[in-house]
């Protein structure tokens, strides 16, 4: 059986190939662009209907399609700490901001988190006369201490 | 001479002694909240007024408004993987959508980076009728690879 | 300030001199007996009232009652891998079982995890003639994926 | 001869194709869930009986057959602390709760642990109004220091 | 309140000052040597009439008697893996010999674990023309693993 | 060329498929059993006729003769602290009882070590009405520290 | 498809056959050469002319005229700290220079970073009397700490 | 007697409270910055007269003026990865451009290293319209393997 | 093409087929045994005509000829610290010896290091009556620190 | 009572106040300076006169002298790989010749180590006229593995 990860190696390469971008293929697979992209990637189970259609879109067989709709092991980074200077910057975030951000969500909410289950993310261009922006929003339930 | 985590401290302490909170701290101060959070818990100098602004703000002496003025080393999380749950989801975030973040950043901006200098960042509550919701907006500079 | 874990220290020294259980301290902060602990040990706030019963049911002064209710920094094993036995059989668990769970949560219920936010834990001993037992209840509300 | 990686990775393979639950393979294999499936994962030895339910529930042949009985090497997790959220939440109750669950066996039974070999556990869907709840139940003979 | 570590370190500096023996402690709290060595290191608990003893042996306070009844957080190398050369050689014969012992416990017992809580230890100089020998009895129940 | 550990999978597949005993083995081999067992698992080279009169014993092939003999590279953890619980309690034993072994050792023979080169290894069965003991026995020469 | 990494082992296969140096291929490809080798070496993509002048200079394939433009993982050194002794050197003056060099940046340019995305380097033969010297110059942009 | 690091403290202290820059203390001492920086900091001996002439800069001890004599234990990260960002981006730095520095080494110099201990380093500003520039130089003797 | 690695393992093992000692292959290449050894386990490049002596001795082909030409990454330990005891007890003398080494270089010479590039190591057998020694001699060029 | 560290500080303290060499405190010791240097830095206990003879030399009193005969709990790099630049080529020897070493060893001697506790170091200089060099003598009994 396919793993999960060859899925996304087919897929990738598959990408490039023909030219598709991770828009295109969100837009057949009809869900979020990061949710596509994520789940492409080995993050997160696809529908049935979602598997076919990414894999038609890319001209992929059933074997693809079998492995998108898995159930996956998550964790992406393959080590604690990610040395690639894109993904990096977002530890740099979480190294500087991290306590911060827990102070402000308990000062605004009281005790608790904010959810990564219960949970979505956009990646947006942001236009700057002095440069364009990434901005990266991150839209999670708030889930309050209950005993 | 007063080190940035022992001004932390007592900027802390005082805070909650005095019931001041942090959105009224960034008031005094005049900055973000998010900003004056961080640079009292040690990530940015504070220029001499803020400084003055934030210990004032709080009946704190002037040790204290040197030390906020003092160039840090920044990096809040001492360990590489946060073990405090509202802190770690935000690195399960990183875990399960880092490399997703990456590939969209490169489609639609090139090879490059969101700049965690020319940055800034949000903590908002988004009212939702099935439990409010936290968000955080992380916005920076796009950078481009040039050599 | 002190510090939650100079309360934690001075709780447990006391309560060690005046010869009162866990129990008896649940009992007379009016909270589940693992909650109490884990609350002294410096993993929840307690609220004024709760806070101000524990150092009344072990004579100890404000400077206690003031740094029960802040709000804490989780995380009581102190290194990633425990090495007293008592909690490494907990680890052990885990090393056995752990993708055992998550096959079994992911039947029941389909995507998703256990809350660790949204739970209580129980433990309790078991009379049984061949040695008593110690079962530990992990209860947690079901959090399906949800974008 | 086949690894009992291997025999995992096969039976796993041939539940989804063949659209058998865990339940339907335990029930087949004549013991509890979690024991089955934690075998199937190579955490536990199978008796020969046990191994040709297995495989002839699932069509695999004798290879399989054999690589279940073996003796295992355990231990599942691949990383001192897992990075999948849902087996991470287990990891989370050990660094929040660990030691208050030591002092409460130590309180219950005196000095001494709960076995992880003596031992059984449960994974059960708990029905409420609020959410349903996933309920596990750890549940190992106190073992006392004895010298 | 004295810590088990300050009342090992009172210990051993009391017995290098008086010259009184790790055999000669033993008998005077009347347990083997070894458990005696172990209990002052901070491993084990005394019973109030051992620590007592020992303190009494020594000439020590009663900070020491109650610190040396404290239940113990175990595990006394403050690394994963032990430098000191002495030590070090157990770790050693664990690196050269563990897998062998696990196979040769199967073979014997069937699936199970040697305790190391219904455990006792011992060391003895064997004498030999050759060298005179350290020999070390690890001498623990059997428990198989039972659901 | 095989390498070691492919002798020693091949050995062990052998051994099982032959339900061959490593207590028969080493009879055939005509050294003790945890010497053997060591020597087949990669720990130990074997000499010509040792390594002949094994795969003999279990019909397998020259490759296998001449791995058996090759001079090895030490240490079969695989990792600094090992997950198999049967193995752990091993690791556990050094964690409690490793400073006390030292402290003994130097009390009874001064500074120095016991060799693990210069050292031979025991594993027995002890009956016990109360359970069968496993036992363990360590015997290596004494190594003063000599400039 | 062929991975950035094959090709750089194809890439630096066909460079030693022919013995075409880094200069030369630079000089194909029509970049400075430390860029050229970094692409090659999977840490930069080419454009498409590159890659094929790269590729041509070769007499390399498709294959890896495609892999050499794909989007890089970057991150090269394979683990925290680098054994090779030419490489570990520039890890000892980081370890001996870096808080050094944090300083003068500060000093001379206010709060802020030396771009590494925005960035160039170059590595050049210093002729001198008592043994010619490297020299590697490091040249990124500044950038200030802006909210 | 004071140690390297109090000294480093006593001097940074000082440099700010009297608005001493690296520089002007540099020149007082009458050696390259970089260098009295890295000293000051602890990671070179100074002469007598340099410490004196430091010490006398910022009005400072005879103890100080010893700590700075002393020899120096090398090593100024406190971790293997650096986390400060303006420290980091060195660490990335090397990451990106390791191997292509050590290819380029051996391409014009042979198999050898850049010394790191025959070694200078200059930090300089770099006008540039487009934003000024960071330039860091390292100058190392090439150091030719021999036997 | 061949990697160093696999040319490693090549001549390992024809050496072991035909008998050939490393001492044997030395003097067919020229070099001294330690270097020798050293080169073809892959820390060293051979020139053109050593790697045809050394491919020669044991009847190799081309592709090992010219893998033993490559320029190594060295680092041959294959993680931070070594476990196979023979490697282990150099590890040991770096615990025990490393910072006296480090004081009496600096006494005998001043502030510098000992060359580990222009260097070279011997090993030999010492005879004597209470059993013979090996002796390890290090030998490398004092490098002090120059500016 | 003072720990070995509390001594050895104190008498690095008195050796730069008063200009006492290590070999001059070794000739007062009356032992040889490697032994010597490495018995006050806390890696090997003194008898009675020696530990006298050091304190005297040094005008230090009697809780040094008790200390420097405590047996140490040895290991002096304080972390798996050194970073002091004089201590971590000693490391890069080890990385760069370990296998090298064990296969001459096992060459010359069979299955065996170089014991490091039978052991002697010597550090000395040897003159060149290409600039002197450092040599470590490392001579340690061969010890046969005998079971």
């Amino acid at each position: 059986m396919m793993t999960k990860q060859e899925a996304a190696d087919a897929v990738c390469g598959a990408r490039v190939e023909r030219g598709v971008t991770w828009a295109q293929l969100a837009e057949a697979v009809g869900r979020p662009v990061v949710w596509t992209t994520a789940a492409v990637l080995g993050q997160h189970p696809m529908s049935a209907a979602e598997a076919e259609a990414a894999a038609s879109a890319l001209e992929l067989g059933q074997d693809v399609v079998k492995a998108l709709q898995l159930q996956p092991t998550r964790g992406a980074l393959g080590a604690a700490v990610p040395v690639d200077p894109t993904v990096y910057r977002l530890y740099e975030v979480l190294q500087v901001y991290g306590p911060t951000i827990k102070e402000l969500i308990h000062e605004e909410f009281g005790d608790g988190i904010m959810s990564a289950i219960n949970f979505r993310l956009d990646v947006k261009r942001v236009p700057d006369p002095e440069g364009d922006r990434v901005e990266i929003v991150l839209n999670g339930k708030f889930l309050p201490y209950q005993w």
